[in-house]
């Protein structure tokens, strides 16, 4: 069978067992997820088996350590992973929610219900959790699932898709739920892109430039996750305590993810006060400084700022430091470079507070804590599929809510329209 | 200027209002629309002649006799349309509003609000009112609007955006609120849709073939309304009366429209009662009747339909009839042939209504009433900018909540993650 049959008989498939899903019951798929964390218990031996070759092949292939930790199936992380599944059983079911319900002056009840968006598409890198995680949050909110992994977990990713399928055929699920691109060959996410009529949207999980060859190719909606350039900005009504730790949280705790900050903004009023404190904490965590001519004439060891630094998502222990005159510019700046993702502002003064909030135009906007918290599981989601930096259909954080969509269900006695 | 640099220009402008539009308060917004109500009215007769000349041009040049009324803004749809501005005012403001507040263990509170989708690009044939509608609707959801009409409507389309942005600018909004392509060359749209970085979503309004143009070149998401074929399935247990009355407005009322009826579907058991006086009521309103073999047998007067007639968007006094075994087979013909628009049953069996509801993947479903009530102003919207067929972000009758999305605001008082 050539690339592009095979490819449009797995999504017909997909849009087939759609149908079966958004019908059942949340006890239904609850007993689904159950069977597919079972026999991913069950055959873990398989599944680690799978994912060594998976291993070995990118050693051998020249994978960077950090791409090979990433692909690697540590017992831990597949504990994790499974844990996870039964965490998703536990979350309430999206699906069936009346949002919205009202009468008509002529008698018609109008109904807006949250229902089942069809057929998903996931392009994602190395990570073999994906799998799983994406296969179970559509499940449970009554989506068909096609998968499409990076080619180097390509057997983990198989064997993982198999067993859970496997699991679903011998429960009321459909077994195509959860539908796996098993070929290497790139040209089969280019015919994938094109087949609007059976996929609903796609959500691309990996670097800019795979979503940007995502979003260049398809017909079909996709939910994007760019980049986060996330900003802190310390007002000149700061508690200079809350500052720190903040900046110290929001650059450090976890500087390789999108909701860590890189770039911080300081209000020139407290710039002399607080940034030595801010350089000393920073540079004991190893974190090398970018700053403006205002700040490298405070902080004697920071490196010049260029411009590309301000539009930097560094991903690692760099931060650039701006001085500003205040809210208005500390505004502008994040407008001009930031990437609408995440953004702080720390102040004791509300009036600051709320004009910082209304007008960054981000997904998420944080008054006094770190931009760390732009995260499903932090939010309560209980899970988190992506953030989205569109603007579409969801925005920043995304879990079971924003895998639905809604219908009208209109209920009359004969009206007709004069 | 080139046509890149020209749209650019035009896209930055938009953005750059787009911001300051957004923190307008309602008020504001609306003395905006007033102002712009009320220069429509004095500049009625600039704006007439310049239609006349499009009217003159596109006579000269063979515009059908249907496109020439459409370009036609006579008085009476002058009036309509500036009342349509005026009913734009009394909507509520959607910015803004709480969809949700939280707070989680940490302390946190977590506030989902509604805010303005940003700049949002029309594109659209030749009816100029849309001008007019497009531009309050985005107005009043604050939201700048870039607007690329029909070439036949130039003229017309010029002098509108002319007097409402010189209105705008004697307000407190910013005139570049609403944003005109004033060039007829091709080009321009394709430009307009790379520009991701300055439109957050394009929205077509035409025929499919407009539509799909649309979809393969745009880099922004595009909120697309592609077609209605609209069903009604009469249920063996329908009342007959209601199931005539119903089918004779789904199809007659304004058949030129996307949630006019366009295939009947009868169950095999009422058949024989309901098809000679449903063929009778429709004939007498000249509706050419296409039935399947089944229909054939029982209404003498209708041709046979082809299998390309179940597919087909008519938007014409012709309907497509066919019988069907019961529930499973009507939804089955929906589900293969129907376009997720408007489906409707007519029965008294409340088991097979919500069987039907819940199954059928449209927009909007129906219960015992015309599918001619997919309508944001039958909703209750006061107003309406389309009809989505898509399921991302909006689904169905578009009205002021459809051009909002949301941003999470978070209020600590210093947390950090651990």
């Amino acid at each position: 069978m050539d690339i592009k049959d095979y490819v449009l008989e797995l999504a017909r498939g997909a849009r087939e067992a759609s149908r079966g899903l958004a019908a059942l019951s949340t006890e239904e798929k609850n007993t689904g997820l159950e069977a597919m964390a079972r026999a991913l218990e069950e055959k873990i031996a398989d599944i680690r088996s799978a994912n060594e070759q998976d291993v070995e092949k990118g050693k051998k292939a020249g994978l960077s350590s950090a791409l090979v930790d990433r692909l690697t199936l540590t017992e831990a992380r597949f504990e994790k992973m499974v844990d996870g599944v039964r965490a998703i059983i536990e979350l309430p079911d999206p699906v069936g929610e009346v949002m919205r319900e009202w009468k008509r002056p002529n008698g018609l009840v109008i109904s807006k219900v949250r229902v089942p968006l069809g057929v998903i598409c996931m392009i994602y890198e190395s990570r073999p959790n994906v799998t799983v995680d994406a296969s179970s949050l559509c499940l449970k909110s009554g989506n068909a699932a096609i998968l499409r992994g990076g080619k180097e977990a390509l057997a983990t990713n198989r064997a993982l898709a198999s067993v859970m399928s496997g699991a679903l055929e011998e429960s009321d699920v459909p077994g195509s739920a959860v539908c796996m691109i098993e070929t290497p060959d790139r040209s089969a996410v280019d015919e994938l892109l094109k087949l609007d009529e059976y996929i609903d949207v796609v959500i691309p999980r990996g670097g800019e430039g795979l979503i940007r060859a995502v979003v260049d190719k398809s017909r079909i909606p996709v939910i994007k996750h760019y980049r986060g350039n996330c900003h802190v900005y310390i007002d000149g009504a700061a508690d200079l305590d809350m500052a720190k730790e903040i900046i110290v949280n929001a650059k450090c705790q976890r500087p390789g993810v999108c909701n860590a900050m890189e770039t911080l903004l300081v209000h020139r009023g407290i710039a002399e006060k607080l940034l030595p404190d801010v350089a000393r904490l920073l540079l004991e965590r190893n974190v090398e400084l970018r700053g403006c001519p205002a700040t490298l004439k405070i902080v004697g060891e920071a490196g010049p700022a260029r411009e590309s630094d301000w539009r930097e998502e560094y991903l690692d222990l760099i931060l650039a430091v701006r001085v500003v005159e205040g809210l208005d510019e500390a505004i502008e700046h994040i407008e001009e470079y930031g990437s609408r993702h995440s953004d702080a502002i720390v102040t004791e003064d509300e009036a600051a507070a709320q004009a910082f909030l209304k007008r960054v135009d981000s997904a998420t906007v944080f008054w006094n804590c770190s931009t760390r918290f732009s995260d499903g599981g932090e939010f309560g989601f209980g899970a988190e599929i992506g953030i989205s930096t569109d603007k579409i259909h969801a925005r920043g954080p995304m879990a079971l809510e924003e895998l639905t969509t809604y219908k009208y269900i209109v209920r009359g006695s004969g009206q007709v329209r004069s």
